[in-house]
């Protein structure tokens, strides 16, 4: 059965969100009995996907619901239990393709939480007894970390000693990076299964404070205050104020071999092993942020990022064998345009919610394992925003004039670098896609010089925007040929090689936790020493040790 | 058979090395029936491990032995094929560990060539043929690339689309990290499996420059001769010249369980799955750079660093059991001090190269898939140089005191910090290790401040050096604890956290290439896609296609 990545509040299974003024509690009270797959069960907090995908709710509907919102404050309903990593009964049961993808997704949810906190909604992490494994990797994820000091609750990554992977979802690198742990004693941490509790969790910075049982709440509370009076005002534009955006749910009609949403449609071919994914430009831009605040959850550039998003979850999950992904655009470059405009120049918390959400949603597409193809035709609006999709993927085929046998009134393809283009949607090293294309040098100056002109496939061809421009006669067998000949490659060896090529340049969290982290995991997961009837994972709570191949790779 | 390491230009098989003076050309003409293992023939150039250590000594020789070269050009006896890259029979009949020991063993070899290139000899592919594969790797890791422009010459990465595993020897890092390829024209490049040719080539960055059959000789001397002519004289010192230094064999006692030099000592220990390595310090320091040019290859820094990297290198392919390296120096840490000091303060060719040496192997010794731990014991020689091994262990242990059963006149261990540990040595980020360890602030600050102390086992865990420092009652419990804790983890988890903790903070080629290059490969070699016996890997040169599981991950 398809997975819904839908979720909504007042249906959440295991997690409570609680508004109070400036400060949120997510409260995280897994619900045993109510796991997406039977044969497992979510004891101590433990997590499968349907854990993450009300999280992954919850994160996206604080930052446009609840702009107010300064602080959150993660927390568990349970006594000395904060979580205890994703269910290993879950994970052992799960397929290969499955695990990859589960933490992919948990991985994207977590940059979810750290980029709030970027944006204005700071992440406190109160962990009110024991935060193992992935437990304690959403605490990392949070810019605070407050441990209970109650003599037993620890912090920990058991994953190496006892189920012989490693923390899937970025617990090694942000240990270093982020919270500079020296790396011995990462080392010593994350072979210690037991874990690390009180003062010595604070002194290793794997926490950032303790406080004892009876003075916790109080402690958690302060820390939130703290954020909150240090928080400058959340920038608002003329009578809009801070009301938030009812996060109505995606529309989505999925057919055996389509879903159609209001602004984006993917159309699969298995027999060729694609997906096309078209999405729709803006009728017209909002004439002010006032407008698109009226709109909300309606307004395009909202719900076509929303769209895309659930599209490429879904796809991820459920449709493995269609390999390549074929982008495709429609309508009017000038309304994209308009409208990226918009927000980029409003200093207003709902256009960078906005902006950030495209930002994300773009990152998405980049960390998933299809090989993805624009297709730039007649009629396309490839501009500002859209252009970032066709710079994300692979390869850019633009067509060279239009389709004879299409009606006569078809507008040539053109590219439009806008505002969008230039900063505010980075892809995972920090870079725009324009600098990671072209480097820093004067390749990038011309091509950001051109900005706002239309180019044409001949101008585009000609400042490197683009692979390949053939011409009507050639179109069809050109791209015949790369879906062709992408379906007859190593899906693995893809897999490798744009993983590679996508996070070319300089490096940040993101792209060692999605280019490097996801490619051991991906090892580990698949060798007998984790997945095999001896190995770790099967083996752990059966009272068994693993049988381990010793020798070093 | 244990496999030998150690070659001579007299006795290669597979290259010949011709020295003019300030140009030296590195030809590569592989002796078809020379395979290390029987079961696969070298044809057109293509190569196994064996290849590579006949290289790895010459990159090494023209560094030591003909310091007055300043270019060295890389080219092929064989006509129309420069070389075919990794012999794929012996890839497919080979063992994953041994897949992944050989790969690594390339890449340093193509390391050691940028390396060379910054200090002073700069390489120069000369492609009068097809470069292809791991052949076009070999070039990439040159600072200047010709190809013949022949009408058929090409360079490829046929990899994916062939073998369906990734170039790996950092072919798709080196495209667009160091050339600059965009990564579409990469995309297009790594997927076509016949390559790029000509003017082509050249307009995608693929190569530097083209040149006719007829003028490609001259071309190729053209450029060589550039590099000399805008390369500035090599520092000397006193009368000691650029006279070459003699790269006398190593000399090796391999037993059952132990491999002995003069100045390093391995010893197994296969039921605990451990080496212990030992790593002698100089009896004294050379008083001047004309006394240690005079001792050449007997002198102890520059043969301990060789006795090291051969023994890393023999444990690696040889022992995949021995899990856990336990390190340890003996000797006089002044000696060390001052011989450090000497190299760091000499404006020499020859002080160079022998800490380049240091720093290539400090790196490949981090670049070992074993969890390494330093033991750091009374009459130990932790200092400057040595002092690196420590910090590039995963843990280091302390002695606190002197061992109560040992003689009286034990000298209670000290580390000390020198001018090796601040600059001259850099991890594979870039960073130092002290930096990698403790970041950029005031921690490192304080560490910087102790430098020339001897820090007793109090002062080196106040300040962060160790991560435990135990007394003479604990010790033993402590350390076997540790050993057999480590026996009792899945090894492949090991190997990825390692990776994960080592290469911490920022991120270089080199990182990118033993992290995350790595790991995906493993992961390739591993699937049924690339290693089973439909796929890609076996059915090569059969006719038959690979049948490929096509579901993404």
């Amino acid at each position: 059965m398809p997975i819904d990545f839908a979720a909504d509040p007042s249906c959440y299974r295991h997690w409570r969100l609680d508004i109070d003024g400036a400060i949120a509690t997510l409260t995280l009270n897994v619900d045993p009995g109510g796991g997406l797959e039977p044969g497992y069960e979510l004891k101590k907090n433990s997590y499968d996907l349907g854990v993450y995908i009300e999280l992954n709710d919850a994160v996206q509907r604080l930052r446009f619901s609840y702009p107010q919102v300064r602080a959150v404050i993660l927390t568990s309903a349970l006594d000395r239990m904060f979580c205890a990593g994703a269910n290993i009964g879950m994970l052992a049961q799960a397929e290969h393709a499955f695990k990859v993808n589960f933490c992919k997704f948990c991985n994207e949810t977590l940059g979810a939480i750290e980029d709030a906190s970027d944006s204005g909604q700071v992440y406190i992490a109160a962990l009110n007894g024991t935060a193992a494994g992935g437990g304690y990797e959403l605490a990392l994820a949070c810019e605070k970390i407050l441990l209970v000091d109650d003599g037993s609750s620890t912090v920990a990554l058991p994953e190496v000693p006892l189920l012989g992977v490693l923390p899937g979802t970025g617990g090694l690198t942000r240990l270093t990076d982020k919270r500079g742990v020296r790396r011995d004693l990462a080392d010593v941490f994350a072979t210690t299964a037991e874990g690390v509790r009180g003062q010595r969790a604070c002194d290793w910075r794997l926490v950032d404070e303790i406080a004892r049982p009876t003075e916790f709440r109080a402690a958690a509370r302060r820390l939130a205050e703290q954020v909150v009076a240090g928080a400058g005002p959340r920038p608002t534009t003329g009578s809009t104020g801070l009301a938030g955006v009812a996060m109505t749910p995606v529309s989505c009609y999925a057919g055996a071999d389509s879903l159609r949403y209001p602004h984006v449609l993917a159309e699969f071919d298995r027999r060729a092993g694609t997906a096309s994914l078209t999405v729709s430009g803006p009728a017209a831009a909002p004439s002010s942020m006032s407008e698109l605040h009226d709109a909300g959850a309606a307004a395009w550039s909202l719900a076509a990022a929303r769209e895309l998003d659930d599209a490429i979850t879904r796809l991820r999950f459920g449709e493995p064998e269609l390999g390549t992904w074929l982008l495709k655009t429609t309508g009017d470059p000038a309304a994209v345009l308009a409208t990226d405009e918009l927000l980029a120049g409003a200093d207003d918390w709902l256009a960078r919610e906005i902006t950030g959400l495209w930002k994300r949603t773009l990152r998405r597409f980049e960390a998933t394992s299809r090989s993805l193809i624009a297709l730039i035709e007649p009629d396309s609006c490839f501009a500002g925003t859209l252009l970032e999709l066709a710079l994300a993927a692979d390869r850019q085929y633009m067509l060279d004039g239009v389709f004879t046998d299409k009606p006569r009134d078809q507008k040539p393809a053109v590219l439009v670098i806008g505002a969008m283009n230039t900063g505010p949607l980075p892809a995972a090293s920090g870079d725009t896609r324009l600098a990671v294309r072209f480097g820093r040098g004067s390749t990038l100056e011309a091509v950001l010089a051109a900005s706002g002109k239309e180019l044409t496939a001949a101008a585009a061809a000609e400042l490197g925007l683009v692979t390949a421009t053939p011409d009507d006669l050639d179109w069809e067998d050109e791209i015949r040929l790369v879906v062709s000949e992408r379906a007859g490659f190593s899906p693995d060896a893809l897999s490798g090689m744009e993983a590679s090529l996508r996070f070319a340049g300089p490096e940040s969290t993101t792209t060692k936790i999605f280019g490097r982290l996801s490619a051991w995991q991906n090892w580990i997961f698949l060798r007998p020493n984790a997945s095999g009837p001896k190995g770790a994972l099967r083996r752990y709570g059966t009272g068994q040790r693993a049988d381990f191949d010793r020798k070093r790779v």
